[in-house]
């Protein structure tokens, strides 16, 4: 099937642009060293190649990403990089066969992972980003009655998501060198052999973990684009068709339906975006550019990736002009 | 089932709020004079609550939302208020024996209609938002060519997207008879039984039209009930667990997929909101509130209501703290 023969709004993922974001980061995080964060995409596909390369543990942030996972054969070893309250069916997928280990930082999901039979977990340490993880003072004695009460500690787990969208890598760096000092000082509390953190903001300046939880890199979106050596190509894009010329703005139909709105509209490259309605974008032409006709297509690139993916059925992927595969984005909801 | 059984995430709509919205904007806009808008809520269990009040025509943004409603025996009167350039799904929704009328402004989008077997159209007026719809001016021209290509012209519409937050009522009014007198002057060119437009926000600022457009009264979100006399309830609400407790702060799991972003963060009474990632809200308490513990659930009011619907499967339809039935989001996608 050709590319104009899809119907609109449609999320495409250029097929070529995703194997080269991917086998960057394989040379920087080969084999173990990258847990890639299915979040980004909630594709099976895009985790099938993840996994083809080398990259065979994941990171997952809900439940339903770990059982999609585990049922397609990907669950060698899963992390929920979340605190969960109710882990049953956490502990069903375990006794599917699956490896899944699960964050804690409390003595209440302590007590949930428990409860729900899921016997591994790693401490979550708050490194300075207000949300979840307990004190790095206080993770050693949070290992030590998980430990007590029966898990196994595979080690720590400190996400820097105050860090991620530093501009300037030399600022980056040294925040991110704050962060994992805070991990380290958990780390050497807790013991195991796990130190879990970092994202593609990162994934130069922190070569303090031992695995890196990076997502975006794969499809990426103009927020990541704009960091000081953060290499990844676009890779997905929504394809739209314009619908209605204005006195001076064009028209097409891709909305607040079909993008992550959090980080503000997507881009258009040649053209100036006003902004989204629930199935409309609104754009002007840029300097040198001219405004496209009806029926044209535009392919707009997303500000933040993971939600706009959450919003499409399936991903179309393309060799250039060519859809050669289709992808559900097997991974929504809960 | 009890609403404490349910897994979150999960889209919660309170049955009674929901028919108390229903009734008062039955008491404002009679039988065919309210077409209801789909696109708020994407869920065919509302439309037939809808439908069984008497406003059995309804409004869509997609062709989706015109093959669901349709499919679930809701087709007697379907607009779609949007232009599309390729009509043949709808054109199979017309052999199936649906009323389908769609919007048009163009040689283009009118040649679509004849082309894709959609025999009814309105001319598509721009009252002032800058998106879709041709001038006032040449309204009477582009339905002239309608019906010399065999098209029926059931009359016009024009939506004042950029008057349906205006605050103050008498402002909202004001501009409201602007936007309308351009719709009237079209119509006037047009001819037709039907002047359609309008929204939530100018249910009461809006006597101009034939049928009102309105789609959020039913769910509603804190951005409509901002609004000086706009008095539909919190119907939907998103309910999440609180997964951790900071310093000075809890977590709930409820964020960026779980919530349409372009009006800013949800709303959480008692507390204050500082922010969301992809499946965390951040908070702290309000000034004489206290903050919950993990383990206990929240109840979080959508800033958007039509991308929050957009990004659930389903929703549950409680009375007080009992689920009393399940409704998919079945016109999801495209």
């Amino acid at each position: 099937m050709a590319l104009d023969d899809l119907t609109t709004p449609a999320l495409i993922v250029d097929s070529a642009a995703l194997d080269r974001n991917l086998a960057t980061m394989l040379g920087a995080w080969p084999d173990r060293t990258l847990r890639p964060h299915v979040k980004a995409h909630k594709t099976t596909g895009i985790a099938r190649r993840q996994a083809a390369l080398g990259h065979t543990g994941f990171t997952c942030a809900t439940i339903r990403e770990i059982e999609v996972m585990a049922a397609a054969g990907l669950g060698s070893d899963l992390l929920l990089a979340n605190e969960v309250v109710d882990m049953r069916r956490l502990g069903r997928v375990v006794d599917s066969g699956a490896r899944v280990t699960v964050a804690i930082d409390s003595e209440a999901t302590l007590a949930a992972a428990v409860a729900g039979g899921v016997g591994e977990v790693l401490i979550d340490v708050n490194v300075g980003t207000p949300r979840c993880g307990c004190s790095p003072e206080s993770a050693g004695r949070l290992a030590d009655r998980a430990r007590a009460a029966g898990l196994a500690v595979r080690g720590v787990m400190g996400y820097e998501g105050h860090v991620m969208f530093v501009d300037a890598e030399r600022e980056r760096k040294d925040q991110t060198d704050q962060a994992m000092g805070l991990l380290a000082r958990a780390h050497a509390d807790v013991g195991g052999e796990i130190r879990s953190g970092g994202g593609t903001g990162t994934w130069q300046t922190n070569r303090e973990v031992t695995e890196l939880q990076a997502g975006s890199y794969a499809l990426m979106d103009t927020e990541y684009r704009k960091l000081e050596n953060v290499p990844f190509e676009q890779a997905a894009t929504v394809l739209a068709t314009v619908i209605s010329i204005g006195d001076g703005w064009a028209v097409a139909d891709a909305g607040l339906k079909s993008f992550g709105m959090d980080h503000g509209n997507p881009g258009l490259p040649g053209m100036l975006v006003w902004y989204c309605s629930d199935e409309h974008v609104v754009f002007s032409a840029g300097d040198g550019s001219t405004l496209p006709a009806v029926g044209d297509r535009v392919r707009l690139e997303p500000a933040h990736i993971d939600p706009t993916c959450a919003l499409h059925e399936r991903m179309f992927v393309v060799d250039g002009d060519t859809v050669i595969d289709e992808w559900p984005v097997d991974m929504r909801g809960w």
